[in-house]
């Protein structure tokens, strides 16, 4: 099947899929959860080829860790879907509702945005992820997972497939791009004859292609140097916990903080209590010249800032350190150094917390709390697709309205315009 | 000054307007108001050049109507700025606020989007009201409008930015792109450090061009064919009303009808009262056999559709007519023929209004209603800056909300994440 007639049957379907009760949607839902747990045997020798096929290629262990599956994963993935199941349907619901003076009823009503393209990293577990999303939320879905996944999506497919036909949905609710070459990404990226929105979850690398070839609406997102700015009336001692919890719960996601801003007052105090803590949790700290005097004598380890260090994303143990003259100089540093997803204040100062909240070029801004917030579990979104770091449409984490748009709807009795 | 210049202050302007009070945007845009009252003379003198220039091209007289200022005009721009005056300021609205389990305030704040740039037809009115709409809802704005109007937007702009400088607010939150040749253009759409949403108005050809080769999220609007389908059930006397509205109030703009689908069972009945109706109103009528044999013995000029009828919006006294058989084949029509901007179903069926509601592929569907309130005033958004036909973002007629983002803020008492 060539990528235009996947297109036109994506399309189709997502017409079906728009009418389709919350019921059958879900109906589908449980039955895709089941058939992953009666075909783990399937699935599992699937995931072996891919494994050995990956090892062969002398892949890291990171990620043939994430490329993994087992019996534990697989009740977990399924467990997953009948969360979905359980959150409410956003389609149909009236975002708004009035008469207008000439008696018209005008409403805005949550529709489902139709196609939505989704190119990923090698997890076969967002293959399942995102195709429960888009089912709850009536769209059809192209996905084109990483290539180390073949055998496994392969499976995967072919069995949410017959879990849709089962359930009277036609296959084309999900269909799958299987075929290697970058070239099958950019015919997707073309079809905005059929595909309504692109969502890519990878690297820069690939966040870059989407912008520059798709002529489809992308979201951008999981990106952006994350920092935290100790204002001079925050207490300190309390800091070093939340910098510590900011840094080092989970070091390789994207809402850890790369760099530390530190009120120039408060530095000498600050600076040697973080030093022991960051000593104890193995940060390398990274410096800016008078922050660099401040930690020298430390227990952990410091290098002198380079050109650079300041727009890097470490996702590892490695923290940026700079003193700044005030909420201002923060914000300033928070805009030179591409700041777009989450970002923190601590402060006591109602005023520098305010300036920061509206300031902060970032989806998401905390006033003393860890950046490790940004979650839509956290946040209570009961999924997340991604984290959109770009203004349109959604900015942060997205659940499940974010995958929806919305029509007008007049109702009248033979009405005309004056 | 080169466009990255442009972008770069157009963004350093941002973070000043993002801070600014609704009094400090509303003092600009009184300022605005009163600087082209008081420079009449200049502004009426620039753009009888462009005028004296546009004749000596032979440009047409609809296009040289939509180019001419007068006082008159000129005064009721001045009020069109005082307007948004009046209008509520969006920014800082809390979309949503609650407190998590683990006590953190969670809310979604209202932010400006940043920087706008908007690509415009030949009219000086888009121009003060594009920069008054974005300066209400704290954004930036690089315009560049169409070359007819050069000497007209250039004292226009110079103008806008006096009165910004006046209240203290940065001349680069307005900005003119006044060099020729569509290399600019370009260049404004790769601008994706710097700006946030593109909005293009004018023909398909911009938009293609837009949707092609912008790295920056475009909103595409204004298109669409637009239906009306008659159903067994309506109310044939005063379905002859609404289609002439749909058709004749103003049928050279986009929320009109060029397509009637009629269902084949009241054909005989409501087609030879309509082509009386037709006739009256200069209406040349397109139609498909079955129902140009019950429109051929009719006052009304008709003709049979052709390859590509279907698919032209016609914006002139022209309309498509088609039999289908009920509201399904309807759906087929409009989902086949490019449907995406306004669409209406006369009906009496609850059945069939929410199937056509729910399936129509429209921004707007209306029940017993013209298609022609598809319109920011009408709607009661007190604004337009653009009718949007694609799905992310926004939908359908866009107010100053749609001018906006969002960021998530978490407050708390440092907390960390267990």
């Amino acid at each position: 099947m060539d990528l235009q007639q996947m297109g036109d049957a994506a399309q189709q379907a997502s017409y079906v899929l728009a009418q389709a009760s919350t019921q059958t949607k879900n109906a589908a839902l449980i039955a895709m959860a089941g058939a992953l747990e009666q075909n783990a045997a399937a699935i599992l020798a699937a995931n072996e080829k891919d494994l050995a096929i990956a090892r062969g290629n002398g892949i890291g262990d990171a990620m043939l860790d994430r490329l993994m599956l087992n019996s534990a994963r697989l009740t977990a993935i399924a467990d997953d879907v009948r969360n979905v199941v359980r959150l409410p349907d956003p389609v149909g619901a009236e975002l708004e509702s009035r008469v207008l003076e000439n008696g018209m009823r005008l409403s805005r009503r949550r529709v489902p945005l139709g196609v939505v393209g989704v190119i990923y990293e090698a997890r076969p577990n967002v293959t399942i992820d995102i195709a429960a999303l888009c089912l709850k939320t009536g769209n059809a879905s192209i996905l084109r997972g990483g290539r180390e996944t073949f055998h496994t999506n392969q499976e995967l497919v072919k069995l949410i497939r017959q879990a849709l036909a089962a359930c009277d949905l036609p296959e084309s609710c999900v269909q799958y791009i299987g075929e290697p070459g970058r070239e099958w990404v950019s015919g997707l990226l073309k079809l905005d004859q059929y595909v309504d929105m692109i969502i890519p979850r990878g690297g820069p690398g690939l966040h870059q292609l989407c912008k520059e070839q798709s002529t489809i609406p992308v979201i951008i997102g999981g990106f952006g140097i994350g920092h935290m700015f100790v204002d001079e009336s925050a207490d300190l001692v309390r800091a070093v916990e939340v910098i510590d919890n900011a840094k080092t719960q989970r070091p390789s996601v994207c809402n850890t903080i790369d760099t530390l801003l530190v009120h120039e007052r408060v530095a000498a105090d600050l600076l040697p209590a973080l030093s022991v803590r960051m000593a104890e949790k193995n940060v390398t700290l990274v410096a800016a010249p008078p922050a660099l005097a401040l930690l020298q004598n430390g227990p952990a380890t410091v290098r002198a800032a380079e050109d650079g260090d300041f727009d890097t994303e470490w996702l590892s143990l490695t923290l940026g350190v700079k003193l700044v003259s005030d909420v201002d100089a923060a914000l300033a540093h928070l805009r030179a150094h591409n700041a777009a997803h989450s970002d923190a204040i601590l402060t006591n100062s109602l005023v520098n917390a305010e300036r920061f909240i509206n300031g902060a070029p970032s989806a998401a801004v905390y006033v003393n709390a860890s950046t490790r917030f940004t979650d839509g579990a956290q946040f209570g979104l009961g999924a997340e697709v991604a984290v959109s770091t770009q203004k349109l449409h959604a900015r942060g984490p997205m659940g499940l309205e974010e995958l929806t748009s919305y029509k007008w709807v007049g109702q009248a009795d033979y009405l005309i315009r004056e």
